[in-house]
């Protein structure tokens, strides 16, 4: 039987640099209902199951005024993934795609992003909707959505650049 | 004069810790026209200045099709930002927020997310409006919009998984 990480026909894996260049940390941990890759939902939708986001610390001070933000963005390592693919086949029939054009969790840097909404917070955990990921998953950031965040700080020179219609 | 990473009255910064939990690779550069953090805009916009999105090899082959989306999500490296501030003041006035209740640059993984619009494709190169960051800034990912985007692959048991209303 095939492996969940064997390459498929026309897919092309390349070679693994020598060197990374950034290193991550881990804030926190996700929990979901999704224990196996197989039944994990290929999306989230904002009606799916509740899912716990546990904040370790020293980040828990990070969270203070978090619960003014109906909806936040979610970075998470797909810690599960293969890295090394750049053309891929989804449906396993031999067309593949680039992985930049897909959001698949197969990628060289393996982080995924979802827009969840925030429903509750219970001390250190937040309580939201709309992830898709495994149960365990290594959190990497939170922020307010973006289309519900004005910048605090001043304005810079920078923000009212546009350029050529 | 106090410089761009001074610490500000009742920001608080933790202990970073010793060991860290994964590694990034940067698969390519951000052609920006700020080159200073003080010019760089808070947030992009639709009509900001066309930036350059420069993909390294290996990578270059993972960009197949993704000239079908309108939109991307970038993510990129915010190489020049501190990481150990919990608790931030972005009008510097004393008054102070969550890291994770911003979308400061400053955060324990400084990584920027944004939806560009994809204007063209010279090679190895993107043509995007919508970017903030400084020149030079190391890319991590990119991904179709989430709303331009249909998972090309079979639908899993998890994608029926809704919640209690």
């Amino acid at each position: 039987m095939a492996g969940e990480d064997d390459i498929r026909a026309a897919e092309r894996a390349v070679q693994w640099p020598d060197a990374m260049d950034a290193e991550l940390i881990f804030v926190g941990r996700i929990h979901s209902p999704w224990t196996s890759r197989i039944d994990c939902p290929r999306q989230g939708r904002p009606d799916g199951p509740v899912c716990r986001i546990e904040i370790f610390e020293p980040w828990q001070q990070a969270l203070e005024g978090i619960g003014d933000y109906a909806r936040l963005e979610v970075l998470y390592w797909l810690h599960r993934s293969r890295r090394d693919l750049v053309l891929q086949s989804p449906r396993n029939d031999g067309v593949t795609r680039g992985t930049f054009a897909l959001r698949s969790p197969v990628r060289p840097n393996p982080i995924g992003t979802s827009v969840v909404t925030l429903l509750g917070i219970e001390e250190s955990m937040l309580l939201v909707r709309g992830l898709d990921c495994l149960d365990g998953t290594p959190l990497i950031d939170l922020k307010p959505d973006r289309g519900l965040f004005t910048p605090l700080a001043p304005p810079t020179p920078g923000d009212a650049d546009v350029g050529d219609p």
